[in-house]
């Protein structure tokens, strides 16, 4: 039996979504037990069961609130809560799709960083032409200096191998084009560093490339990371939206667009953020699962599947073994 | 007449495609006249006439090839020829779909910048759900500081309202954030200049709310600018690709998507860039038109017409006087 804690204050469909979230998972996974943390007349109908377990707080963080003073004023918020209920051993994981500053600041301070991490990183899977790959960081830093970007790239590599049985991933520097010395100073600066690694080192990779699948880890600052997914997000709903809008035009065209519906149905499984179910955070002590702020039951339910995932297989601690086993090379490297 | 100067070697598909899109052209616009810049064995079979002029060179620079490098050794290269005629006032405006880095070196050491202007910047128009909006910059600096992107903001915003009769243009800052105080360093420093001044100031944008249309420009670095620039290529090809693979796998599908073509053909006009035709680069005295480096006969042809537009206004005139109206302001808020 694993156990999972899972924050139901946290997502722009709490706590409804995360209650039926929860309860998806407890009836697919028979080896998950889980802890909820939130209100208790949040959780007061929720039903109990030997692999139900409540910790009720009254204070949680919104959407919008800086992580700096949440972490200072809400001790008790449900993400603090379930970091510390982490921290204690009393579970293998956490699952929040809240405030993700808050739960990366929060990571840090109760559960810290793994030795020789200087900056842990959101992890994000993303669907290609091919296999999935991984942006690194996809939002948990701003300003990363060069040593930070080759410890992303060195953390998702022994993810990708360890986790998934990737053999030697190849990493890849998000950057304007190409050819070496293309980019900004940290791109430059970073390049030099992947360089002289032993990582399967591809080279600067360009915007347009990304979801070709051609790279199985492309390295970036959070700031750009973030902007990626958000920008990749949007332009997916809008394209759709845009070709809804043509279509509507006529009745030829929607009769048409009803006899593929079937294709339709296909690639938007393929590319939905809800199968991967949420990004790990690498470099904590400890398994913490961001999950999208927009998650709905089925996403929550899958980013509970991947927390079990991570629980079963020890991620954090193999992470940690990994980058040990690397530490000479780290040393070599170092700031 | 108005006279454009045309750089017939640069791009992917050059020289063929660009004297392609000059014959189009000048069968088009019947107030258009040419001087194309290239080797003379490639301008031999052009048709002569009296809205044709050619200037021969043998150099020309490669698209992979740095920019610093190029201006250095190969002064007489087809972009730096152009600049020149139209730095001695021989043609109005120059269109390349070269290496855009060599034209925009080329464009500053040969043009030289608009008083007041630091940094001259791309700007690229991108189809929204609304009406098309600016990306500003979309790769003519990487590691800007955030005076720059104030300008680049201010240049975009007198563009937009001189050029195009939009009164009033939303500015947004990308950020990673819509609340203030979100983002990095360079964001949070620009915002409190935008702040201060009088441009129509959104606040922060965020990548998914791009193509949403609620804004006239985005402002960023160049480095993240050309990132998204070319990851939304790169995407919406990718999710078309990923569509017709599904599409593929049977009779029905296709059938049905045969029945639904006309709306399909409807977004992509929509969202074709080759309609835009090129991006200008505001800041330098003169009006250069960079345009895509997969550009076609078509593609060429627009940006032609794009260049025949801005000499017919005076772009660049126009945009220099705006700026000095601004020069209180700016000298308030400068470095």
């Amino acid at each position: 039996m694993y156990r999972i804690v899972l924050d139901v204050m946290g997502g722009d469909y709490a706590p409804d979504a995360i209650l039926k979230g929860a309860k998806l998972a407890l009836s697919a996974f028979a080896d998950l037990s889980l802890i909820l943390t939130g209100p208790k007349d949040v959780l007061k109908n929720f039903p109990t069961s030997d692999r139900v377990e409540f910790v009720y707080t009254e204070e949680w963080i919104r959407m919008d609130e800086a992580p700096g003073e949440a972490l200072k004023k809400k001790k008790g918020a449900t993400i603090f809560k379930g970091l510390s209920i982490l921290k204690e051993g009393k579970a293998q994981a956490f699952v929040s799709a809240g405030n993700s500053g808050a739960v990366v600041a929060g990571s840090i301070f109760i559960l810290g960083r793994l030795t020789k991490v200087r900056r842990p990183a959101i992890a994000t899977m993303l669907p290609t032409l091919k296999d999935p790959m991984v942006l690194i960081d996809a939002g948990a830093n701003v300003d990363s200096k060069a040593y930070d970007l080759y410890q992303f790239g060195l953390m998702a590599s022994l993810f990708l191998e360890t986790i998934w049985g990737r053999k030697s991933p190849k990493v890849a520097l998000l950057s304007i084009g190409e050819e070496t010395g293309k980019g900004n100073q940290l791109v430059k600066e970073t390049h030099n560093l992947f360089k002289t690694s032993h990582l399967n080192y591809y080279g600067n990779i360009e915007g347009k490339a990304i979801f070709k699948g051609d790279v199985d880890i492309v390295v970036c600052d959070g700031f750009i990371g973030n902007i990626c997914l958000k920008l990749s997000e949007g332009l997916a709903e809008t394209i759709l939206e845009m070709l809804k809008n043509e279509v509507k035009k006529s009745y030829l065209y929607l009769f048409g667009m009803y006899l593929s519906k079937g294709a339709l149905q296909a690639f938007k499984k393929k590319t939905d953020w809800r199968e991967y179910g949420g990004a790990p955070l690498l470099g904590v002590k400890g398994n913490v699962i961001i999950a999208h702020g927009k998650s709905d039951p089925y996403a929550i339910k899958n980013a509970i599947r991947q927390a079990l995932h991570f629980s079963k297989i020890n991620l954090s601690e193999k992470l940690e073994k990994a980058i040990l086993e690397n530490a000479l090379e780290e040393e070599k490297i170092g700031d």
